[in-house]
């Protein structure tokens, strides 16, 4: 019975780690999009998140016959409960991918970063996707300290983040209003894919160590 | 065992209730900051958090104990991991009204509103804060129809974030790029406010009649 639980919730972290996988596809190619204005991009950052949302419920409903068949007690119960927790997250970052391609399908022909903040949005893109790619190696490897690490990250992503603003709010912004919201919004998007992608590993932490990651709020 | 049961899954129910309530008097509060650039009441919003948060512990604590000790399987299993979400929920709803009242914050002495569009933000606001209210009712009352009602309403928040951006982007726009963006920011709080409300609904929804509402992502 024990064996066969664990077995179980074994192939659950597989799933999240799969669905992370995925999830590192849809932000890279929403980037992608966002940065050559290519429409096809986008459609498949969106029409792709179907594929998350169906990975989503594949685990909800393993997460759940696992409560109810095995009844886990203590740690046992409390994994179950955060990879229900992971698989949430991690459909939400699927999404918040999905804002960012549409952001770029809105202004195609056009692209909706302006040359002057390009390089300022790229690595917030990049440091959103490198955390994305390290937390599916957290989940798969249950790597507590690659977990800490990812956390102390997070302010690379707020510095980027203020940068944005300082660019969009100094005076030598030339590219209106439009472009600004776009960018705003954009920022907004992958600082969130970022928290998600810290509160995933701080729940591995959680799932091995039986500690709570203290966590801010975003 | 069963009664013992029910009467803790009841007092969950009280308890997200409750937390409804403190997310109602943020939203309320936080809006008052936002249309006045009253720091003060700004402050009791962020303050205030710790309320909700501390609540959310409190429901999470009660809801794991109750999986334990009760084991309960089938419907009551996914009803108490439904409250486990809705709390997780509610909680990010007093996040995003602290993002609102920081804005205030941040503008004072200045309103970060400009009056061309006080009141299509003030609209936004009253959505927000009216289906928090309503949801608050849904949870206490486990109101089917009511929380139903509630997810057709969340078409008029998205009417007015479309309105919102016509009235940033046209022509007429004379606040330049600082209060567009703190707009366009403040309307994605409104808006995932009123998203999670609506979720919180289905989640009622479901617990009363085992159906999951459909929705689409935000």
């Amino acid at each position: 019975m024990r064996e066969a639980f664990h077995d179980q919730l074994d192939g659950i972290f597989v799933d999240l780690a799969e669905m992370c996988g995925q999830v590192e596809v849809a932000v890279n190619r929403a980037t992608a999009a966002l940065l050559t204005g290519d429409a096809g991009i986008a459609e498949q950052v969106i029409s792709a998140d179907r594929e998350i949302d169906t990975n989503r419920e594949r685990v909800e409903d393993n997460a759940f016959a696992l409560l109810s068949l095995q009844q886990p007690v203590a740690g046992d119960l409390r994994t179950v409960v955060a990879a229900l927790r992971m698989v949430s997250e991690l459909e939400r970052m699927g999404d918040l991918s999905v804002h960012v391609a549409k952001i770029a399908r809105l202004r195609v022909p056009n692209i909706a970063v302006p040359e002057s903040i390009r390089e300022t949005m790229v690595r917030m893109a990049e440091t959103a996707e490198d955390m994305v790619r390290r937390v599916k190696a957290i989940i798969a490897d249950r790597d507590v300290e690659a977990a800490i690490e990812l956390g102390r990250d997070d302010e690379i992503m707020d510095q980027l983040r203020r940068k944005s603003f300082a660019e969009l709010l100094g005076d030598d912004w030339a590219h209106g209003v439009e472009a600004a919201v776009d960018i705003a919004l954009l920022g907004r998007y992958y600082e969130r894919i970022a928290d998600h992608a810290v509160s995933v590993a701080n729940r591995v932490v959680f799932v091995v160590t039986g500690e709570m990651v203290s966590r801010r709020d975003n």
